[in-house]
């Protein structure tokens, strides 16, 4: 049958850090795989909340009023404006879920945004 | 710092089956928590895709032209209109991602039907 996502499979599909991958579609929302190691950019997103799952690692997330640690397991959800900095001392693997409209790095661009993101 | 969600925690608070719970809002879907064993009844939601992403276990999904069975780390997005059952031999848990909208069992009750779906 068709339509069957196994998210190892496709995680071992790509190595490049914050170049989340889509793989799935639902009711305008994305469904994403990503790798991340080091620092991305401050930033945050007008319109859309924004959620993480940590498959394997750790990611602290900053904000302007404090920080959160997460590990496998753990589900976080970023409320829409409210600015955030990913930061994986070692690799992190995490699902994200948004709507499609989301762009990668909000209003901010920098050399990490990812404009047109792939379908693995 | 508020928010962090712990699947396992979660997982342990609830023991009904076919009881989804649920776990986060974001963007007009809800994140759910399920546990099942056995059959579920055939059902369908007109409006809503829903996903389904395996934690523990092994969930069939029987649709009027075929079947898929998924495993742990497997997920699946039923799009909208399309019939299916989920069967659980052994208990399997998953997480569901779909619509504040979605009616448990869509239009069809059944004593499985569950109406409040209940925050954990």
């Amino acid at each position: 049958m068709k339509g069957k996502v196994n998210i190892n499979e496709k995680l071992g599909k790509f190595t490049a850090h914050w170049t989340p991958k889509i793989i799935g579609e639902l009711n305008g929302q994305y469904v994403k795989l990503a790798k991340v190691k080091g620092e991305m950019v401050w930033h945050s997103h007008a319109d859309e909340d924004e959620m993480f799952y940590i498959l394997k690692g750790s990611l602290t997330l900053k904000f302007r009023d404090g920080e959160v640690t997460l590990n496998e397991g753990d589900m976080y959800i970023i409320p829409k404006k409210v600015e955030h900095q990913p930061i994986a001392e070692e690799e992190c693997h995490l699902m994200l879920f948004e709507p499609i409209s989301t762009a990668h790095t909000g209003d901010v661009e920098s050399e990490l945004t990812v404009k047109e993101l792939e379908w693995i």
